[in-house]
């Protein structure tokens, strides 16, 4: 990690962003000139609308992928887990990566949906109350909404599925046979033991490290566990998303590397201190470095994908 | 399950199957013609290798495919743990059903990885030592290798895995993409929600059914464990090896309820008490169910993949 890659100040920066979040921003500001690589607009009016509608239909997708029914032991906690866990923008990032390249949202919607259920799993077992995981005074640190078997074992069931609506998403009509199973790969490598797992290992790892103070002073914490678990899955999302919508392989691995830096400014972002001028110039190092890499696609159609970078646009999306 | 189909009476049973184990039946013995329907040969000295050959291959395809290898955090436990899990017959189910339909075993080789695979994935978290688990008087019913945490993690890495290696399987020359991704849906349910972790959810509820005499007199335990969790996964492998091998729809049909039958018998074999009546009923039941699934192959073929319904012959092979 870079932290001496500051491409903006940390003022200009502040005043951006909170321009961008009340919408302020006319299409030729040169301070957003500067945060996006181009004129493209990214006020909250404009891309508010365009995450609320991916969200919805990746959530009508699993709802009538994972309907609440018979047998009610296994398929209430596999739907209520699926959508307890915690938002990530790891699916709405797949499409909108499908969508830049000229792709057609349904093209994607299966891989969003399968990093959303690998999300829920990951996120699930993460919380599960084993015997030799620190808990503090002896409390979890989520409810359980329900016991920790039934929690292990929906986990289990709930990833395989994502698989099973990918690999279903197959249609010969459209001759898509190799793009899903290559997506597959991309899943399986970024929930995988290269890949979040071992993100997991690093954080168990480093578990000394408490405050979130001591993780922005201890590099190690956000490249091998911001970089492994978020940035990863964000990486494989903006990838996933390029192969299934017919992207070429220069616009895939620059959505890839795209995402990467998203997935890690998404995962860092509750640890940024306005202010603190370390923070700010990872920050701004990461936005540089995202948007360098939609500089090669149609700047009218990267207003939407572009916001991303700014954490607090997203938080409020949700 | 109907435990009056009896076909064959115990003694005679009993003589075939200890002929068997000890390679003195003649091709022509009328015992014999009776177990197996056809006059194929199922001595020992012939099925063993058949058997020895395929699991040598297996372990060949899962060492290279995990070495132990850095990290050694993540690398070792996944290495260890997939080959300490108990034997299984799936895998080798899938390897024969697709050289019976005149398959090459390299064509089902991911898909019995696979099955390896997520047995083990499955098998770790089963023993995991959860707060809410009961553990006969305060310890795990096995010795573990490693910490809950990694056991846990490293179970959520196998997985995945299995599925990366059936979609890298995936032969652009062989024109095998619709064959891939469809045993990608047939083995994702068989260890999902609705198949191996619906048996878990069952065994976890039938819990007070201690003793193996009561799990005999407790029909439930056979239709809703043993069918779920050890039935589905022989009828999905055997299903997988006729989808890969090019078997015909009729074939592949077959073979899974053959691989159904074989894996219920997997399942109580253990159980199964010589000299009992009611046992031997039922197992005859299902050997004589599975064995009527080979009747539409070359009778000349059926030798090896029939001998999975003597679970004795089996236990010496591994």
């Amino acid at each position: 990690m870079n932290t001496t890659a500051v491409f903006i100040s940390v003022i200009h920066m502040a005043g951006a962003l909170s321009a961008c979040i009340f919408g302020t921003l006319p299409r030729s500001n040169p301070i957003q000139r500067a945060v996006t690589g181009s004129s493209s607009p990214m006020s909250l009016s404009q891309c508010q609308p365009y995450w609320t509608s991916i969200d919805g239909d990746i959530d009508a997708h699993l709802k009538h992928a994972i309907p609440i029914r018979s047998p009610l032991s296994v398929f209430e906690p596999m739907h209520r887990l699926t959508f307890s866990a915690p938002y990530t923008t790891a699916p709405a990032l797949c499409i909108a990566a499908c969508e830049l390249v000229d792709g057609h949202r349904d093209q994607a919607m299966a891989a969003a949906a399968a990093l959303r259920l690998t999300h829920a799993a990951a996120f699930v077992h993460e919380q599960l109350p084993l015997t030799d995981r620190p808990r503090p005074k002896n409390r979890p640190t989520i409810d359980h909404l329900f016991g920790p078997n039934i929690e292990l074992l929906t986990g289990d069931g709930i990833a395989p599925f994502g698989f099973e609506l990918l690999a279903n998403s197959d249609d010969p009509t459209q001759n898509n046979s190799e793009r899903i199973l290559r997506v597959i790969i991309e899943i399986a490598r970024a929930t995988g033991a290269q890949g979040r797992i071992q993100g997991r290992y690093n954080e168990l790892e480093l578990e000394y490290v408490q405050s979130e103070d001591e993780k922005w002073s201890h590099l190690a914490w956000i490249n091998e566990v911001c970089k492994k678990k978020e940035g990863e899955m964000h990486a494989c999302a903006g990838a996933c998303g390029a192969i299934l919508g017919g992207g070429s392989e220069e616009e895939i691995e620059k959505l890839r590397s795209f995402g990467l830096h998203v997935g890690i400014l998404q995962a860092i972002g509750s640890m940024v201190k306005r202010g603190e001028k370390a923070h700010m110039e990872v920050v701004s190092g990461l936005r540089r470095k995202a948007l360098e890499e939609l500089k090669a696609f149609n700047q009218e159609k990267i207003g939407p994908i572009s916001s991303l970078v700014e954490p607090e646009l997203l938080l409020s999306v949700k």
